[in-house]
């Protein structure tokens, strides 16, 4: 039987297959094949790189191969700086200079250790790099918003295999982004309450959706998951700027991050998946209606004429049933 | 130098490289593998497939495996005409009976012609189809639209290689559609006239992004393309409903779909792609502001993390270096 779901936010339409639902063994996935190309993101490599804007977790402070995380900028940037962010019209078209930064996040010395495979102080490096990333670039009042993103896995978008996140500063607000923030604003003008507090609570018991609650941190399945095995990981109590987590919440979100992602790994293998930080835009009012959070999402399914024409997904896989199997999953901490 | 482009429809921006644009050679993929597996949509194999809605081209009236187009209920629905769309709220989520009409158009009894390749009174049997379909569906008021798409390749989500198109008939008008036909709303508001009308007046000379235009139909690369090679096919005269077009009118299109296809597949080679046909809600209101398009979408890049964090797309081919190179095409006609 299939069902509709819809989104209580973004008032996305999903179909879910309900009646005879993939499970994780029909999606699994083999794992990757490794390339054995010359990595610029190792370390020793570090000259095949643009100069280093900063290295987290090296024991002197001279320039050498022996940090833990290192953050670059992107050799080949989507958006520039030196680009001006000028909008001009071209008849009924308006186009605007690429002005914008992209970095890389180099998670690891280590080519073949996924985020979730690090040790959980390791993680928090990286997610200390984000937030760092995020509070400097938000200084400069031309960017709208700062996204910070991974691709893993060659068909999730990932060019290089060493592990890597990107972080890309627009000009604009994007049209998602702004998409959510109105939804969330909605849902509160008549509610004045937070939606994502809301669908957290509405899970506090029987659990359903939830994956994991642990350390002020939840990962849940969404009610209108759009790929199966979609999980968001919110802070539970209500906070709209990731940038303003404070240092002791680095190792909590590290600790939750990597359990959600080893959970996703024991149930999926080596799934590709992207994860994108939700939040709120830097130049925005704060209202106190949005709730920033991480969505990860594996790549199982192929987008595909209906979804590029709709707008709509179809899940095969309801989110109560990964829910369950992600909960089922026993991380090795 | 990248460069930011607004939609003027969707608002959608896009990031496009002008500075080192990918090209066509750069972009080429090589001929599909063919499976060997036994074809359920292959003649002589007519009860492999629920029973037939439809087919065009027999020669007699009796069943048999003389079709040049046939109409199929899909064998695995996304949703089904059994269920009801009834919508009912779980606390703070909405769902819905996975009601609607799931429908395969098998386009040829040669399992290996792709669109591009039947002869083009057999393309324009096709779109008699995509057409008639569209009429005796949306004499349900419950349908609140009808996608017609096609998938061709299996990372374009084909799952069948033999040559079909779909249509699936949903209860919610989708977001994508609302937010176009309110896009093209938004522009007649203060101009009275249609956007994609006028998007059309503003390439007729010099033709920067047109591809070609035949028999009262214009095929154009969009200013703000999100894929290489996006190209889409516009009635040149202004019509908002597809299912509305003429008999007389089914030949052109038929035409330049079909140079279209070739085109691409010159410039491609055997390029996945999708196609989908944008057209007004059929129980909306018309108030003349919608133009109905197809647009077609070769799979070439991945779909990563920006793309799902933002909305915003990266584009590495400029679309009026596409249309150049799409106009350098010779159709064999």
């Amino acid at each position: 039987m299939p069902q509709l779901r819809k989104d209580p936010v973004t008032n996305r339409w999903i179909i879910v297959n309900v009646e005879n639902p993939k499970g994780a063994a029909e999606l699994r996935v083999p794992p990757m094949e490794r390339s054995s190309k010359v990595c610029p993101f190792c370390p020793g490599n570090e000259s095949m790189t643009p100069p280093e804007i900063a290295a987290y977790g090296r024991r002197g402070n001279r320039p050498g191969p022996d940090w833990l995380v290192r953050v670059i900028p992107n050799k080949f940037p989507a958006l520039r700086i030196e680009e001006t962010p000028d909008k001009t019209a071209i008849g009924i078209y308006d186009k605007m200079g690429g002005f914008g930064a992209h970095e890389v996040i180099i998670e690891t010395p280590a080519h073949d250790h996924d985020l979730s495979e690090l040790p959980v102080e390791h993680v928090e490096l990286v997610l200390r790099a984000y937030r760092d990333r995020c509070i400097d670039l938000k200084k400069d009042p031309r960017f709208k918003y700062v996204l910070i993103f991974k691709n893993y896995g060659a068909s999730a978008g990932a060019s290089l295999e060493h592990p890597h996140s990107q972080l890309i500063a627009l000009p604009i607000v994007p049209s998602r982004v702004t998409g959510e923030v109105k939804g969330a604003a909605r849902h509160s003008e008549y509610s004045d309450r937070c939606v994502y507090c809301d669908v957290l609570d509405q899970d506090a018991k029987p659990r359903k959706f939830t994956v994991e609650e642990r350390g002020g941190f939840v990962s849940f399945a969404p009610f209108a998951s759009r790929f199966p095995f979609e999980t968001w990981i919110f802070p539970r109590a209500h906070r709209s700027s990731f940038d303003a987590i404070p240092d002791e919440s680095l190792r909590p979100l590290a600790e939750i991050l990597k359990s959600t992602l080893q959970r996703l790994r024991g149930a999926l293998g080596e799934a590709p998946y992207n994860f994108m930080i939700h939040t709120l835009p830097p130049q925005g009012r704060d209202d106190g209606t949005y709730h920033w959070h991480i969505e990860i999402i594996p790549q199982l399914t192929q987008v595909a004429g209906f979804e590029l024409g709709t707008g709509f997904y179809v899940n095969p896989t309801p989110p109560e049933l990964a829910a369950k199997l992600l909960r089922d999953q026993e991380p090795k901490g």
